[in-house]
Parts: structure tokens; C-alpha cells; sequence
């Protein structure tokens, strides 16, 4: 399932916050078995996140997630732009209210706010795409939203990573995996003798030709004092002994090629 | 000057390796007075970088900067992509040939490479777009690449992190000091009293209009064992003293509306 990331977030392009949600999820969706095509920072800017929304849809994306934009703030516009991209108006979802309220009261109960009651900036974080579900955020109050439209699935998530963790694990992963068709992602390396990458770029332009499904990639990487050329080789299958089997002859033709540095000699 | 910053590499996509050269690249090129309006990272494919390219210059972006996709191997294909997006081909540049020679010499010289003669994987890294101009790498070997086409600069930089900074310190960012007409991006911050971003929310919203020229950002923070909201203002101007006389009203006007954590507090 192609998927695009997308973190929202000035601090981000300010170079004040590094933005470690996108490194978390590519993970955690890769190893399910999606294929992330982009991963994309813009501003807390209307026009700017519904243009990158309305890309990730044109690049045949079926999965977008968001991170960031869904706090009680004016500059938080996760939901407008998304309510815009796919023409869905926004309106108060009871649900979400029900979790925002539930969460405020909470906070008021031990502490952690003065006043638990409902204000018109709480509120704005339920007010959701029609047709979207609320994920409930068990850290902090702005809930996660899934919405299907035109065949596109769009998770939107906090930016806060405590929160973001949370709700992917706990409500977004596991839906997630109930409908993936068991298609898998599988990596192996290897670190070789070789300890420079222009020797590498022909063995694997030779390997690649012979092995159309596995993807070998070269990375320069210190072993001991010194640099060698550590290669990576991944594959896409839905039967994980046949991704195996691919890896299994891709590194033995890489071993023949390159040769492998002992594990005595690290 | 609108930039662009475009992290090229599938090893960011898959979660192997977190990108941190953008962060770095935002937090210099912020500091010098450019805006950057999206990073992204996108996939070692011809189709996806040219796209991601021509997609910077619609936006209106005058400086593009990459990283990654410098080397020898033929999955580097950001030159390729730079020639495809500008109109402006490959040629062998004989200076950007000279600089590879001379880094392969030293490597074998210094017993880092066994043999320090050029070959075709190695003289890849020198086939510039045509107009080019190669920055020395004095880490590694691929030359960083500005280019200047259709009133864009496109600035192409190694993905390796010790690599890109080198290349972006010592070229990159005199040559844009010199050319920036003196616009500043200045920022300070205070801690509030506030514990509840949608307490915030409508301050920021009040002041955001009394002062349109800052921008008022919160974010939750830990002080102690409490979460207080930190507001960040900032502002670009191109009199340092007026952005500082902007500032100093905004973090008045805030610390009047929502309190300060006295320093004593800490």
C-alpha cells in the first residue's frame, strides 16, 4: 500500500524541532508492509498542508498520515486542510467531544488543569472531517482521526511523539494489520571487504540484473578503525520463506563478489 | 528566499536511518534569513526526485537544497534527476573530475582505497549538469553540485552528515551570506503560568492580531514536575533592532496576558 508522511509543523522547518515521528512511523509501516513513497515537512499553513495532501492522493497514496496540527490552536489546521482536500466538512463529531471532555476532566480531577469544563478552543479538536472516526489519545487530549475518502485512507495523528506513539500503536498498527494482505518487507546485510563504494556500484548494478526482485544498497560503514562497505538487501513478498530464499541467494552471490568480513574480526 | 530542502535516500522511507540533515540544513539556512517552506524526503527513484524538483520550483522556491544521491552507485541518481528537471545534460566537468582524482589519490595514498586510479563508477560522481559548478568535498569524495537554472539555485550535497556539513559550511553558506540582503529570522521565547494549551489558544489568537507581523507559537514543556506553555515569537526582518523592539512588545504583551515562570521557580 503506497503511503505518504506528512509532519506538520513550523518548528520543524525552522530547524528548532527534529522531527522523529516520521523516522517512527516509516519503521512501524514499513515492517507491516507498506511501501512509504514520501515523507513530507510543511508549514502550519492552510494552503501548504492542503497541497500536500492533494499530492500524496495524485501519487496514488491509499494510506496519508499526518502528524502535528490537532492542539486547541488557531495555527493547529490538520482538520481544516483535510476537511478541504477531500470535501468533508468539518462538524462536531460526539464522540471526539465525549473524549475530549472525558480527558479534561481528568486532568481537572488531578490536577493538571484549573477548570475541566468545555471551552470553544477544547472543542475545536472534535470538530472532525464528516464521516471520520476519533482514535482515542490515552497521553494527552487532541484525538488521533482515521478518514476513508476517495479510496484514500488518512490518519491523523498529534505531533507531541508521546502521543503520537500511543495512539499508533494502540488504535492505528492494529487496523492496520488486520487488513494488510500479509504482503511483507524483509532486509538483510552484510558488512564486505570492500572499503570503497565504487567498487561496489558495478557488482551490484551486475546483481541487480540478475536479482530483478531484491534491492541492494551500498553504505559506507566504520568497522573496527577502519570504513567498509556494508550492503543492504531487501525484498517485498507476501510469503516470507520466498523473501528468504531471495536474500538467502542475494547475500551468498554478494559474499562471492565482495567477499564478508569475519565476525572474529571485529 | 523560499527554499526547498530534499532528502534523497530509501534507507530515510524504510526507518533505517533517520534523517537529520534536514534539520541541520533548516536550522543554518533559517539563521541566515532564508524561509524554508517544506522539507522532504523522498525515494532513490528517477521519477520521484524529478518530481519533487519541479515541484520546488512551482512553489516558488529560489533555493533548492538536496542531499544524498551523490555517489558511485547507480542508484545515485540526483544529478541525473538535476539534468531531467532544469533541461540543462550530463557533461564530464574537468574540474569536478580533478577533484575526485585528487581524493582518490590521497585515499590510496593513505592506504584507505587499494587503488586510487579513475574507473567509470568513480568519474560518475564528476558528470555535472551542464552550468554546474563542483563545491570540494574535503571529507569524502562525490563534489557537492551548485547549479543555477531558470533564476532557482539548486545546491546537490552528499548524504552522508560529516560530508553535507563540510561541503554546506565551507561553500554553501558564505556563498548565500554574501548574496542575502541582511533579512533575519530572530526568535525568543518565554515559559507562561499557563499548564493548558486552550487557555492559549485565545491569547495567541488576540495577540496574533495586535501583532501581525510575529508569529506566536505554543508548545506544552516540563518545568519541573509540571507542564507549563512555552510561546516561541518570531519574526524576519531585515533591521535587526526592529525585529528586536517587535519581539520585546510581544513577550510584554504575553507575559501581561498569561504570566511568566519567574526564573527563581526553577
Amino acid at each position: 500500500m503506497l503511503t505518504v508522511i506528512l509532519a506538520i509543523g513550523r518548528e520543524i522547518l525552522r530547524g528548532r524541532v527534529q522531527d522523529t515521528n516520521s523516522g517512527t512511523l516509516a519503521r512501524r509501516l514499513t515492517g507491516l508492509g507498506h511501501a512509504v513513497i514520501r515523507i513530507t515537512s510543511c508549514d502550519d499553513d492552510l494552503v501548504a498542508i492542503v497541497r500536500e495532501l492533494r499530492r500524496a492522493a495524485e501519487d496514488g497514496a491509499a494510506l496519508v498520515v499526518t502528524t502535528g496540527g490537532l492542539g486547541p490552536t488557531d495555527d493547529d489546521l490538520t482538520l481544516q486542510a483535510l476537511a478541504e482536500a477531500t470535501g468533508c466538512p468539518l462538524a462536531l463529531h460526539p464522540g471526539a467531544r465525549d473524549l475530549v471532555a472525558a480527558q479534561y476532566a481528568a486532568f481537572a480531577r488531578n490536577g493538571a488543569v484549573a477548570d475541566g469544563r468545555m471551552t470553544a478552543p477544547r472543542e475545536k479538536m472534535a470538530w472532525l472531517p464528516e464521516g471520520a472516526t476519533p482514535l482515542p489519545n490515552p497521553v494527552g487530549v487532541a484525538p488521533g482521526v482515521w478518514l476513508e475518502a476517495a479510496r484514500v485512507n488518512y490518519v491523523a495523528l498529534p505531533g507531541v511523539p508521546a502521543e503520537m506513539r500511543a495512539i499508533l500503536e494502540q488504535a492505528v498498527l492494529p487496523i492496520l494489520a488486520a487488513r494488510v494482505p500479509g504482503t511483507g518487507y524483509v532486509e538483510r546485510r552484510i558488512v564486505t571487504q570492500a572499503r570503497d563504494e565504487s567498487v561496489v556500484a558495478p557488482v551490484l548494478r551486475r546483481l541487480g540484473l540478475e536479482l530483478p526482485e531484491v534491492y541492494l544498497k551500498s553504505h559506507p560503514t566504520r568497522f573496527g578503525s577502519d570504513v567498509r562497505m556494508e550492503v543492504f538487501a531487501s525484498t517485498w513478498a507476501s510469503d516470507p520463506g520466498e523473501a528468504d530464499r531471495r536474500l538467502a541467494r542475494a547475500l551468498s552471490l554478494l559474499r562471492e563478489a565482495l567477499g564478508e568480513v569475519p565476525p572474529a574480526d571485529t
